[in-house]
């Protein structure tokens, strides 16, 4: 049995249960929640040095953290990695987009209207974090006009890992109505097997949300 | 044959080389500097529209970007990627957290100090940078203190990966005095079979990294 330990509405944490309920396979779910010190504490930094979630745990206590890492190793062998090794390696190319070019515009941008003080100083980055998160955007743009996935010929977890925090960039203010090929992709990520939506922030972040956008 | 389009001092850029070098893989080397426009312009940008080096290209025209994606597909079935799937998973874990925890704070601290101007606002932000690369660094230290390698049980692709900006930590001013296990790890790095030292920046960015740090 997998334990996943990890935030609900957080992107990157979303990416792993997605992943498993669409594998079909077993998991414990531990909440986790990284915007009120849980994941600073000493008994987290003993699992994940790093303090961050996701992370999985095995019976035997081995931990792997890192979400896109997670993604790899629950889908090696599966129809959400394709076996050919420039397709894979395009996914993984991908998934370091996501993570380096995207998920710290995007994300980043949503965390701060959603579970930041609405006079936060951390409000001056965000004309920056949306135009960069919106330059992200338009290179996923570019491929979906040529491409129906992230992931090789079918949908897989480069698909996953950008699904996470795009379908919902209008929270950090970033609307999608310039990206129709990217509005297209995200209703077939929701239309394939198994598909489970991600949990919405709490009132209290979504009413931030709304007063930040 | 495979072309390479990088920046000779960018450590991104380096991890390829390396990792051709140690393979002893025959490719071509294209120079596009990342820090006046030439990752920026309409021929560069048709080969990676998230305008950024490095990126490989093969005879037939195909293009693959992402450091660690192009590492990880060169890697595959060499010496420098384990067969275990999980040692497989925590060395990509462990080059997610090189490109999201460690490179935009010690990479992006050098690049300010060597490649900015003397006065140029940015500069106000590596306090914070050297903090977090601090605190990446302690990571990598804790890890050290009881592995060899991020690869597994040898050194392989996580290794050049976090090699390529932890060895010129300083030029941002991130001292690695206190992290005595990264020390020993970089000097065994420098002795596997084809290391290759990464270029020195210019003599323009070397005056200023003296006068940064």
């Amino acid at each position: 049995m997998i334990t996943v330990y990890g935030f609900s509405p957080s992107g990157n944490c979303h990416k792993v249960r997605l992943a498993l309920e669409q594998l079909e396979r077993e998991y414990r779910w531990v909440e986790v929640r990284s915007d009120d010190g849980s994941t600073r504490t000493p008994e987290f930094l003993a699992k994940n040095p790093n303090g961050k979630v996701p992370i999985i745990e095995l019976d035997d206590g081995r931990i792997l953290a890192e979400s896109n890492a997670i993604l790899w190793w629950l889908a090696e062998g599966t129809t959400l990695l394709p076996d050919d090794a420039w397709q894979r390696a395009q996914a993984l190319g991908w998934m370091f987009f996501e993570q380096y070019s995207h998920e710290p515009c995007i994300a980043v941008a949503r965390f701060i209207c959603g579970w930041t003080p609405l006079d936060s100083p951390r409000r001056a980055e965000l004309p920056v974090l949306r135009e960069k998160g919106r330059a992200a955007l338009a290179v996923m743009e570019r491929h979906l006009q040529a491409n129906d996935w992230f992931t090789g010929p079918s949908y897989g977890i480069a698909d996953i890992a950008l699904f996470a925090y795009t379908h919902v960039a209008g929270h950090g203010g970033i609307g999608l109505a310039e990206f129709p090929a990217i509005v297209g992709w995200l209703q077939r990520v929701t239309e394939t097997p198994g598909f489970t939506p991600m949990a919405a922030p709490d009132a209290f972040a979504a009413r931030r949300i709304a007063q930040s956008t």
